[in-house]
């Protein structure tokens, strides 16, 4: 099992509007509520592609019974399908979940994004979710990633927590968030980190992504995967550096393609695989979320055509 | 007890964000939940003046569950506090009440508003909810407010159906909506509309105030009450005809200005006050919630020292 870690989960809606206008009043064509925060994104990533998984957490108030019903359709996919179980380990606050709304404009296909704060966690949520969180690692758990914002009131070194029980219990992490908890988290040494570029910039203080990554190395990540949009992504291990894309640009909406830059990297992981066949997985996986017509779900169709295709490259020698 | 209808109930959600921009995600900085729907911000402004009011209308979901909830805090105003009770007679619909986001842009103070379309409601549902309604009429009504929009599913012609049930049951009846709605609730003869200058337009196709109000009177309103923003309120009646407004312009926001008016014009209705005591009414009730530091509440202070400035001029005899 892989364990997907979403201290901030979500209940993702998406509003459709024929043109944004700031100031004025919109009707809203059509609504979507589907289960959101980025581990959770990831698990229903790994899902599709046979990777049981379970999410942990926190969720709580309507908001937070909604996700967790909308979740219990993914504990038993059909049978067939391929798809492997997504397990609900969220653990209840007293807070509410937050909301996440994405406004589409439907003449530009441009998305404007509003992010509820989240509900406030005491210390004593905190602590209990610290209890679940260590037998879950110690349940089976193959790899863990440790995903997206910090709701109020959860410490700001929490990932560095995280990470440093990760590693007591061998269990091999993936980093991916951003400002002072990715910089608190590196300091506990996570296996991989997977910034973006603004992210990994923000960290570094410096915008060439491959002095960037290498400086976020020198930080404590093992392992940087940056997403670079368009460019693909960079990966800089202590066994070689690579860089991979797809062979042409892609139109599309790029949300959730670093969700699934993750599971392809965790997967390829929890296999095996050798570094440069996660990369290619994890562009692959991120090019067919970008082509999906639902945003932050990946076209498999798209991944099985791209993931012969994706042209990784060793940059230079470790 | 005054009846306030609200087919297309909503949960109020307010988002503040330091600056809006189209197409960029933004972090909320504070979320605001509340009961709203025009016909339930009527009846909180009533209960503020003192006078108990029932609110019927649909709800259903989650949503519907949060609404009702917040709307069971004011079913028991705190003793002493001149507030009266406002009775909860939603009908239960399989369906989810909708989300409305006001999204405030803390630079400017503008609003940009996203209105879910509301649930589907079935046939049954709709005869249910008439059943209700006529119990209401018959149990005490003094007056009702029928407002806003149809949720998908309830017939065009609904507001015709129910201004004829409040006239059998002689209750007199306030229609306050747009569109083909409006229209078609006109042909039943309803005691009072009160659109804003755009809906009146919509419907007479005559952008001019007077001559709008003159052509929906002949349609089949017996009073007109159109809301002018800045330029106060136009009143056209059998027996006359008056203007009213503020004498100095008002900063602030006007959402719920237009809700305000109509609570004014009711109570003045269920207090047998002549129609320019009812006018000065609705234009400070208006002119106080556009002060209000809260969207959609009115401001107590603000009102008192209003109402004695507000200018009524009889523009014409009948």
């Amino acid at each position: 099992m892989i364990l997907t870690v979403t201290l901030n989960a979500a209940l993702d809606l998406t509003y459709r509007v024929p043109h944004l206008v700031p100031h004025a009043s919109h009707r809203v064509r059509e609504v979507t509520e589907r289960p959101g925060g980025k581990g959770l994104n990831v698990a229903r990533v790994l899902a599709a592609l046979g990777f049981e998984s379970t999410v942990t957490g926190f969720a709580g108030g309507e908001t937070g019974r909604v996700l967790r019903t909308l979740l219990a359709a993914d504990a038993t996919p059909p049978a067939g399908s391929g798809t492997a179980p997504v397990t609900d380990a969220l653990v209840p606050v007293a807070g509410q979940t937050r909301r996440t709304v994405g406004v589409v404009d439907e003449s530009t296909g441009d998305t404007t994004q509003f992010n509820e704060p989240g509900p406030h966690v005491t210390p004593e949520e905190w602590e209990t979710f610290l209890v679940a969180y260590r037998e879950l690692l110690g349940g089976g758990a193959v790899a863990v990633a440790l995903c997206g914002s910090l709701p109020p009131g959860v410490p700001v070194g929490a990932y560095a927590t995280l990470v440093r029980e990760a590693r007591t219990a061998r269990v091999p992490v993936l980093l991916d968030t951003s400002g002072e908890p990715l910089r608190r988290g590196l300091a506990a040494r996570p296996d991989i980190i997977k910034p973006n570029a603004e992210e990994l910039a923000g960290i570094t203080g410096t915008a060439e992504p491959l002095r960037a990554a290498r400086a976020a190395q020198r930080r404590g990540a093992h392992a940087v995967a940056a997403s670079l949009g368009a460019d693909g992504m960079l990966l800089v291990t202590q066994d070689g550096t690579w860089s991979a894309a797809v062979p042409e640009r892609l139109a599309g909406n790029p949300t959730g393609a670093g969700d699934s830059a993750v599971a392809g990297l965790l997967s390829g992981l929890a296999e095996g695989l050798p570094w440069p066949d996660r990369l290619a997985r994890a562009v692959a996986l991120s090019a067919a979320t970008v082509r999906s017509p639902v945003a932050g779900e990946f076209d498999e169709p798209t991944y099985a055509t791209m993931l012969p295709s994706v042209r990784v490259r060793q940059s230079e020698t470790p």
